[in-house]
């Protein structure tokens, strides 16, 4: 019997972060598959688990829950590998999680949104294209940063890197080409060599 | 001596959030005016301490640096009541900042930013009312929450009130009417007679 289910989308990277997460930590749960575009996020009972009706939410054994990606991450990540508990790198983990949702996903994850999703229809081609410099721009600060240590904080992989994986290495759904960021790519592989990884879309247990 | 130093515009909210967390924990750090119109976060020494060109920084000691306010936060608060320790709270805290970063300060600091910075300019005025429809609904939220408990977190203010309180106090100032929110209104009371408070664009110690 597992404690933890997921109310998400397979496709949403921000929900594939917890299942990646997971799959590192070998640790099972139960999923719920959530559908943004049916309007399922707007019921009366959705809100009940989460006010703000977005995906993905935790749900911790029958009462408690928890929602924002990277809030959860933490919550999974504590005490293990994945957390550090130094002060400073904790803060940089946290930093770096604000980073994505601040200055990487509002670009790069919408610019896919309306691709992939939305199959980007002519209203919101203005839309789309105004999201390329953003999604650019937080590439660039990616690809310094990887540059200077193996993972986003030093040498070992952090819910730092997951947060800023799950929207990066599907980029190329949003319009993003990845070919000149080779350390962006390098770093792909590494979490992809990672004991436990699962691939995004692929990973739900139980419908 | 003091070991913090923040680099950040006191008239922004998320560089008013450290000020008001360290009014609280009554600890000293210098202060270094950054002026984002005159382009100061664009600068090759500013993007060596953030390569994201954003506001605040909190340069800890000689060597270190850190950005994204809210991960400053935790950095400053930890073993303070401000971050509650209980794995359930401690995520619900981060839940709050990321539904800050993400779902209200992109509404209510932006539409704030193009009134009180900008003037309103004619070429931003779609822009700043497609604000508003965001800004409301992440106030709704809180409003729901704050009629739950008389902080985020229960009966202690933490750190997600400090993140929220920031732009919140100040959202008249992007066009927001915030009369019937009463619990909102209530919170602001709650959170203006802790010890320590200190007002928006008046605490800096040190130029």
């Amino acid at each position: 019997m597992t404690n933890y289910k997921i109310y998400g989308d397979p496709q949403s990277g921000n929900c594939y972060k917890i299942q990646l997460l997971l799959g590192f930590l070998h640790t099972d749960y139960q999923w719920a598959s959530i559908d943004i575009l049916a309007g399922e996020t707007e019921t009366d009972d959705f809100k009940a688990k989460n006010p703000n009706a977005k995906i993905p939410v935790l749900q911790i054994g029958e009462m408690q829950y928890l929602w924002e990606s990277n809030a959860i991450l933490h919550y999974l990540a504590e005490g293990s590998p994945f957390l550090p508990t130094d002060q400073y790198a904790h803060a940089q983990v946290l930093q770096w999680q604000f980073f994505e949702q601040y200055s990487h996903e509002p670009y790069i994850a919408t610019a896919r949104f309306i691709q992939l999703y939305l199959g980007l229809p002519e209203e919101r081609q203005a839309e789309y294209q105004g999201k390329q410099a953003g999604g650019y721009k937080a590439l660039d600060v990616m690809e310094q940063q990887l540059a200077q240590s193996r993972y986003f904080i030093g040498e070992q992989p952090t819910i730092a890197d997951i947060s800023l994986y799950a929207y990066t290495h599907v980029a190329d759904e949003g319009g993003f080409d990845l070919t000149p960021y080779t350390q962006i790519q390098r770093w792909f592989a590494d979490i992809e060599a990672l004991p436990g990884y699962v691939p995004m879309g692929k990973s739900s247990l139980t419908e």
